[in-house]
């Protein structure tokens, strides 16, 4: 499909992400041209403030503070939002697609909230919207899942996929930090924020794991449905212990396809901190870079790796979707929408099923031991290895389980907690990626 | 788009691909069902001998020898070919298309060297031909270099694309083995073929690096454009030596964008065993694994990684390409197609840019140094390090240059070897993916 009429382009939002896209269009657009088989032309650029220090040279005719009057103009076809949040984004996105643009975001809070109604009024219009930048920045992920893999029946998805608490993790292995000095040290270099809750508190990521999720697994699944634990209380005790056990500590969104009693499949989607061994994959993704492992039946273990975050590389994903979506424009079609067919429950985290590393002072005397292996039966939870390290007030147990409900698992560790011989249960963390 | 009207797929070859895809076609009807919005039919497998043994099975009434009538058929709506080799493989896809059906292949050799005809076969009835399976078989990356780096430049793509190589070369460093013995355990293990040459030679990593580079930079490569090495002569000694610049030996095919002298981009292939540093994300692939790494300006450096062979991962990514081509049939419309519009030049590998890795056994007197340091700058090389090893008879420099043309680098050696204070030039070894 060929055609000297320019594809209009709108822009919202002109930050980090914003900039390098505007950059690129231009840079590119030879390129982008050819690929699409249309020129490209930016009609405007909507910002909070014109007078704003921006990273571009924007056409001062091509900025505007009316975000509402630039996505309702009648001639664009195409609309990047990159102002992220819930609102006004998705009033914008809605208001877009209703004015029969297509839309590219990199908006994974909002696609994690409420994702459905934004895929349901592309649907209505005929129209794309495409989200590639919204998980691990430039790292083609969504379009493997989406279409790569839709010929196979994917189990797992392990993702590394918020750069802050990766940075944090890494620091605290390699230098042995607590998690406080590590986090400074991130707000130094600019890997963390000054607020940093989004990210060490796992927020971020359950968004990501929520929209990979739903992909994964052809099902609805929104950010309220992940269990989410952040990385604020790992302790450079707990990165120790992984250390011994040959382990490593992730920041994970785990998305798992799991069994129900009843022989349904149902979706465990969780983000938490876990040990994974140093010859998993997924165990030298260092630094701030993200990576996603998919198992899936036919095609086995795959991982994709990459820069997750920063303007240029998150520009490059939305980049990649605009050209698609320009093509689908052109050609009269669209691509992928949701899908959602499987329709399948998401299990609670209590019905999920996960490993258990516990480290255990205990006192020193004959039967300790036996104690705690009784109280991991109790609660219908099998050991897989246990270790004694130290001897007298220093004694400590280590025991990692096989895979159990997470309900049983968590009820264990209050049963321990409970216990005389127990003098504190100074560990506990999942184990993921390990075999049995 | 949904339809009831089922769509009717031909299977020429019944292999360990071909049987996967048919046992896939039939485990995942439901799914692919849904996902491409009407039931996939299949309705013939194209064989050698009707009464070959097959790891699954085919109802006999859908077995044929009569590939021709098979592709042929004015019901088919999409063909899969996965038969390999260059004929019958090419008349069967062109007569194939000439019907009206949209083609999957995994077959790489008939892509590097005769794509041309194909894609313009597919565009002139306005069909698909996909062939993600044909480059790192499950492994999703040419759709991702297709269209998710669409908005990008793409400079690098560095693959490890051919396991049987990637298997010998990691036991020559895990245990220390030459490439004989490397090669044996390769063969007892079902990792190399009787006849290992396609693999040994690099014919197949080159033909995937024509693929490669095809898509990576918008023009058209073939496989006699691939500077081709294979790997039967490393050595044991190679091997050690990388270990001591705290490298390890990778066979890898190398596509780079090069500026030419008169300011053009042009396209540098090359496939041949490279030192590259432990840290870099390639040196991690071990036994049969693939991954390719991939380099462009705004997403920066991206890794895909996974099962580069076997039955099931390939027919994986047939399956995923079944998907899109079906969807596209349905919607009237047909994906991206051959993108040559750039039209690079291929350089000539003495102009590619590379650095070496040279070991040499020289005489122990004064001046030696120099006189190597003289070879080097005579031709035109510049010397990033140089290290002495052992003294007396036992006496070995190795020198590491800075980038320059492979000309002047192998113009260099072959001065070193005519040079009466060297012994003899005992390891010669590029080496790829180091900062300089």
């Amino acid at each position: 499909m060929e055609s000297d009429k320019p594809l209009k382009v709108a822009v919202l939002g002109c930050g980090s992400v914003g900039s390098q896209v505007v950059r690129l269009l231009g840079e590119q657009a030879d390129d982008l041209a050819a690929r699409i088989g249309a020129p490209v032309e930016l009609v405007g650029v909507a910002v909070r403030r014109l007078d704003a220090q921006r990273e571009v040279d924007v056409p001062p005719g091509l900025l505007t503070t009316d975000a509402v009057g630039l996505v309702t103009r009648p001639d664009v076809d195409v609309v990047v939002e990159v102002v992220g949040g819930i609102e006004p984004a998705r009033s914008l996105i809605l208001a877009a697609l209703e004015n029969g643009a297509s839309v590219v975001t990199a908006n994974k809070a909002l696609l994690a909230e409420d994702g459905p109604t934004l895929f349901e009024a592309a649907a209505k219009v005929g129209r794309d919207l495409y989200y590639e930048a919204a998980v691990a920045g430039a790292i083609p992920i969504l379009r493997p899942l989406r279409e790569s893999l839709a010929g196979d029946r994917v189990t797992r998805v392990l993702g590394i996929v918020n750069g802050t608490t990766n940075f944090i993790l890494d620091r605290m292995d390699s230098s042995g930090a607590g998690f406080a000095e590590a986090l400074e040290e991130a707000q130094e270099l600019g890997y963390a924020e000054a607020d940093p809750t989004a990210d060490v508190e796992g927020f971020d990521a359950a968004a990501k794991a929520a929209i990979l999720a739903s992909l994964a697994f052809h099902s609805r699944v929104t950010a309220s449905d992940v269990h989410r634990e952040g990385i604020a209380e790992v302790t450079a005790a707990d990165v120790e212990s992984a250390r011994e056990m040959g382990c490593v500590v992730k920041l994970l969104a785990i998305c798992e396809l799991r069994e129900t009693e009843d022989g349904q499949s149902a979706v465990a989607v969780r983000v938490h901190p876990a040990m994974i061994p140093r010859s998993h994959p997924l165990a030298s993704v260092r630094e701030a870079f993200n990576a996603v492992f998919v198992e899936s039946e036919a095609a086995g273990q795959l991982m994709f790796y990459g820069p997750g975050a920063g303007g240029a590389p998150t520009a490059s994903a939305v980049l990649g979707d605009l050209v698609t979506v320009a093509r689908n424009r052109l050609a009269g079609t669209r691509g992928v929408g949701e899908s959602a067919y499987a329709d399948r429950a998401v299990l609670p985290m209590g019905e999920t099923v996960t490993r258990y590393h516990v480290a255990i002072d205990v006192d020193d005397r004959a039967g300790v031991l036996a104690s705690v292996a009784t109280a991991f039966a109790e609660n219908g939870v099998s050991i897989q290895t246990v270790r004694q390290e130290g001897r007298g007030a220093d004694a400590q147990l280590v025991v990692v389980s096989h895979e159990s409900t997470d309900a049983a698992l968590s009820a264990t560790v209050e049963h321990l907690r409970g216990m005389d011989i127990v003098r504190e249960v100074t560990s506990v963390m999942r184990v993921e990626g390990a075999s049995e």
